[in-house]
């Protein structure tokens, strides 16, 4: 591909990132059977489709099923919105805030994008200077906007935690969780870069929501703020969905922190799920709403109970992998004994000496049982040999 | 078998759970064998183990290693214990506390315990009326001694709901979650009988820790006190771990509510997800040292997060059925809502109303599109059709 044409393609798929809603299946599926360029021209009636790729789309969206009406009423969808079309407007707004579009064509794509296949992204607009960490430097924390003061901790204990580990911290910019989650990968000098990235549901000249308006520039100062539409944008509901896959995408891992019952914070985890990206979950107390989503998760199985960076970043490691599962053993002195000296050990008196015939009928061992279990407890510095027998060491 | 045989089982069994520690594998296996009048006499000395006797405690417990010394190192380490054996006397002092000693010959064996297999204790020694109930109805509610504030009302809330189920709470008789368990269940006027079960690790004759006589004796009152340790046997170490297989068995569902990262508490969800009984974990603050275990069994994947009576009521439901996966939806008034109608309802304006024209192209859908959904919307109550448009329909 020429200058020419990568720049053509750009311009291709900044337009057609404004004719599509997020996650468009046809319009999606047009680029993936026309390329961009055509796509476009197909798009805003400049050229016919050919008998090929409609039915290349249909295969990609409904293979077997040979009714190819599907892009002509996505034509009639997306006819109202060609008068809006202005790329190199939209463009030059982006540069004008410093930003710039990635596109698949180009090397700095996200590759963990791909992963959502079709629903992979026209496009990307970002505002920021950095790269693009791979999949594994970036962990998603996400959560309700009417966080607790118990939420607003945690996340800010993780995010730190994680940006320290080297990890950039992901969410979608939104009051709450998310504000914290950025907040506190911002404050951390660590080596992260970028420490945090706010994927958008509106456009990236945008800083919504307004009390959010400081932290935002910041991120776009520091990190990275990104979405897959337009400048001028605004979030809608259906964007705000659609804007999750993407955080669940570039994240290794996806945490949520706080959540109730229903919220959109699982919207992401589920999503996560669906692309196999392990899902952790923080637990809290059973009384408070905000974590009753969390425990639904780990009580559906769908998420990783998380304490703290650590165990997030235990699930970032090698993808897929999952946390060793415990051996539960009880605690204490007798930790790693035989049976036998087990009940040996029970057996000794705490202050007085017991002979080795009381020991043998106490623990309910045999004699060479109890000589050989004293001297692997003496060994152990379990016990202590004294004139009149044995008796249990003091505690040290 | 006649009533004297039936007498002389219960009188061995009595006297084997002396002579033997619980878990006695070498003495489990030669019952198994010999059966427990034979075991007895070959325990004590009175009879010769015949070398199939020999063979067959040598297949149970290490097949095919071919070294039969097992019985004979086991009857060194009963010797001492011998002396001490008094069964008549033991079963009277039961009877004297009302109790009455439970047996796998007889009809009112809880059969739960034949899953421990080869480690089902020899007998019961029972204090209390009432017949165990099946394992369906029982529920084990265990956890620290040193519970906080915050688990023994999650403990007393779970215990409550579910004696009001008609469950029997299962525990342990110690301090902190296991007295706050029973005490709940005591206080509940359910359909739950017994209300509650204590599972010992010392004689039914003993009120063990001395601060929970009282309780202890209610429960041996309105419900049951139970071991597989003879009157007069101290609590050990050895016995307490014992013990907890007996909690794992008997309950459909064993709860740890409050545990810290090492505690005997997961020994026992541990011998529960080894029978293959559910295990619940609840969850709590991630600063709290007291959920640290809880929170360990869920990200090791052995416990499913339960925070109310009715999720621990689901687990004991059929045996080993798992709690539904959720599938994770946001909330709120789009719910059910096809993407098209979720576009639409997004470019309804709140206030003004709009033009189909203009809905088509904020919403990117066609026009016919737009008219449908539309009409969904309005039987969904969610838009307002106006002399100049559609609006938003305000919330209900």
């Amino acid at each position: 591909m020429n200058a020419a044409q990568e720049s053509s393609t750009t311009i291709a798929r900044a337009a057609l990132s404004r004719l599509f809603e997020p996650s468009d299946a046809v319009g999606l599926a047009l680029v993936a059977a026309a390329g961009p360029r055509d796509a476009l021209r197909i798009a805003t009636g400049g050229l016919k489709a050919a008998g090929d790729i409609k039915e290349e789309i249909q295969e990609l969206l409904a293979p077997g099923e040979g009714r190819g009406n599907l892009l002509d009423r996505a034509l009639e969808r997306w006819a109202p919105r060609r008068p809006d079309l202005a790329p190199e407007r939209d463009l030059a707004t982006l540069a004008r805030f410093g930003g710039r579009l990635l596109t698949p064509e180009a090397e700095d794509w996200p590759g963990a994008l791909e992963d959502l296949q079709l629903a992979a992204p026209v496009c990307l607009w970002v505002r920021g200077s950095v790269d693009v960490p791979p999949l594994q430097r970036m962990v998603a924390l996400v959560g309700s906007r009417d966080s607790t003061n118990y939420g607003a901790s945690v996340t800010a204990e993780m995010a730190s935690g994680l940006a320290m580990k080297g990890f950039t911290v992901l969410s979608g910019g939104a009051y709450g969780i998310d504000a914290q989650a950025h907040r506190a990968a911002l404050g951390t000098s660590g080596t992260a870069q970028p420490p945090t990235i706010a994927v958008m549901a509106c456009g990236v000249d945008r800083y919504y929501p307004a009390g959010n308006e400081e932290l935002l520039r910041t991120i776009a100062r520091d990190g990275l703020v990104m979405s897959e539409v337009p400048p001028g944008s605004s979030p809608t509901r259906w964007r705000f969905l659609a804007r999750n896959r993407l955080i669940a995408a570039l994240g290794a891992v996806t945490v949520v922190v706080e959540a109730r019952w229903r919220s959109g914070a699982l919207n992401t985890a589920h999503h996560a799920a669906g692309l196999g990206r392990p899902v952790g979950a923080v637990p809290g107390s059973v009384y408070s709403a905000n974590s009753a989503g969390c425990h639904r998760l780990l009580r559906g199985g769908s998420a990783i109970c998380v304490t703290d960076a650590s165990e997030v970043a235990e699930l970032a490691g090698p993808l897929g992998t999952h946390p060793e599962t415990d051996v539960c053993v009880p605690s204490s002195d007798h930790d790693g004994l035989a049976v036998q000296d087990i009940l040996l050990l029970d057996a000794l008196p705490l202050r007085m000496y017991s002979s080795i015939d009381k020991l043998a009928t106490v623990a309910g061992l045999g004699f060479r049982d109890v000589l050989a279990g004293l001297a692997r407890l003496e060994l152990a510095g379990l016990a202590l040999r004294g004139p009149e027998g044995w008796r249990r060491a003091p505690k040290s």
